[in-house]
């Protein structure tokens, strides 16, 4: 087989799209600005022009489909957008069966904290491991559960929401309505809120704190110390529930690993004597924010893998 | 197919045997008093002959063969139990061979919790349901995760461990090493250490707890609206996690259901946003301690039918 697949993360800022091989290797690939203010249809039409534009060369290979990576909820039967909040307009928007019905090529849709764990596991820190768990650092925290080499959907697709795991019952106040979720103790914007609590500035960013750290200012390493104290109570349960082999982390404030990791291992050694005794590895993503991207392109190929193996137990 | 399998229940009090048939109706049992103080070959004496009773009447039926509920951790590999604190003597011993040669028939050992998840889902509250978790509510907390119709085991077999999440950081201390596990703030004996630093008696137990809490007493009712509020978080955590569509509670605790429940779910709408906007399902587990024996039995069952289909495959 010479077959190939095409991956999109549809993110807030920037539209990627790359064409990859059976082998993960990168054929070519292509990065726009989104622009989302003239509606769905509008950035269907630069999706569609973009694989089209990236097809083209490779006409003489089998494409096996298109796998698109999104910032929200998806219905994963009728693949309509549920909720993105950063994607104004496309809320209901029925994103898949256009695209479909444009290219005439299979397209699948995934949450790209999904899609990016599934990145990890084909081409990043997860390679030859079949169950993992990725939490990815930014303005929240998402996350992303591989069991036995398949991402864990739960019944309707909204499973991994690790960022809003309570972690300190009476903690911080969430959008999402509780209080003391992961992400609003060790996300990036929990970094910046922290630094600003510690009276490092009233503007001051999650990079400026860890830049304060790096400077050695004990406020800034405290808000670190805090950042690793969350995550490794998170880790913990996660550690207990699953008893996977790896867990990663990716995402903006991974520079600052060693300012937050001893505090997290602390935690976790503390709270999982699963962890203690058994060797789980929890350690640093490898593909940033390229995870997405190859998890994307990595879906129509496991569902070529999959169908395949299923017409076999069909025909016999 | 006429066949049958043989679900055993190796409890720290008693230990019971059942004969189940494909369609989980129970064709005969014996239940005997377990006594471990004889050493673990002893207890294998007393399974083999009680299994070779329960067996002899049925030699017309095909036998698939024994499932085993331990309390404890296995290495499933080698069918050794690695830790079980209420089986003296069996750590490190391997009664999954021991067992086999002498019965000449495949043996699968379980964790019992894991077993009673199996259980419920094959007979109990989660019948047609094939993604579930069960919470056992005992000495400790125990559970088991069940995704796709089979048991999440994990790596090393310790998935599951529901008991020792995390849910108050800086809560009461567990044997673990931990502190705020949940089973240290809503299992059997959370409720009696509650009662007793409620000043509800120095020797109050569980139950008593429970009576005071039928007859009104406020102090009882408080003990359980905290248990509800200890679940409700750990059940949000999951719910989250997993985004399954159904979770049981069993264990001594569940007459008190009406005490703990409506605090067990204030707090879960409030901690998941998942559960609020969807139809997933808090519920009693059915079986009870019987949910153990089917889930035992049921494991060859299962066995035999994967192996059936991986057959198959392996034959085209």
């Amino acid at each position: 087989m010479d077959g190939y697949s095409i991956g999109v993360d549809l993110g807030g800022t920037n539209l990627r799209v790359a064409a990859v091989d059976e082998q993960g290797s990168l054929l070519h690939r292509i990065s726009i600005a989104a622009d989302y203010h003239h509606g769905p249809e509008r950035v269907v039409e630069e999706i569609v022009q973009v694989i089209q534009q990236l097809c083209n060369p490779l006409s003489n290979r089998e494409l096996h489909g298109v796998g698109i990576g999104v910032p929200g909820f998806i219905d994963m039967e009728s693949g309509v957008i549920l909720a993105a909040s950063n994607l104004p307009g496309f809320t209901g928007f029925p994103v898949r069966d256009e695209i479909q019905n444009r290219l005439g090529t299979p397209i699948i849709l995934e949450n790209d904290a999904n899609a990016a764990s599934l990145g990890e596991m084909w081409m990043g820190a997860g390679r030859g491991v079949k169950d993992l768990i990725l939490l990815t650092l930014g303005t929240g925290i998402g996350g992303g559960i591989i069991s036995d080499g398949e991402i864990l959907h739960g019944f309707l697709g909204m499973a991994g929401e690790i960022g809003h795991m309570t972690i300190y019952p009476d903690g911080n106040p969430c959008g999402c309505g509780n209080t003391g979720c992961l992400e609003k103790h060790a996300s990036a914007t929990a970094i910046a809120t922290m630094g600003r609590s510690m009276d490092l500035g009233d503007n001051i960013t999650a990079v400026q704190v860890y830049e304060l750290a790096v400077a050695g200012d004990g406020r800034a390493l405290l808000v670190f110390e805090s950042v690793g104290k969350a995550l490794g109570i998170a880790l913990a349960n996660l550690v207990n529930l699953f008893n996977f082999p790896l867990y990663l982390l990716s995402g903006g404030p991974l520079p600052a690993w060693d300012y937050f990791a001893p505090s997290m291992f602390a935690e976790i050694d503390k709270r999982s004597y699963t962890c203690k005794r058994t060797g789980t590895r929890i350690e640093r993503a490898l593909l940033g924010s390229e995870a997405g991207l190859f998890g994307a392109a990595y879906l129509p190929l496991q569902r070529a893998l999959y169908s395949e193996a299923s017409a076999i137990i069909s025909r016999y």
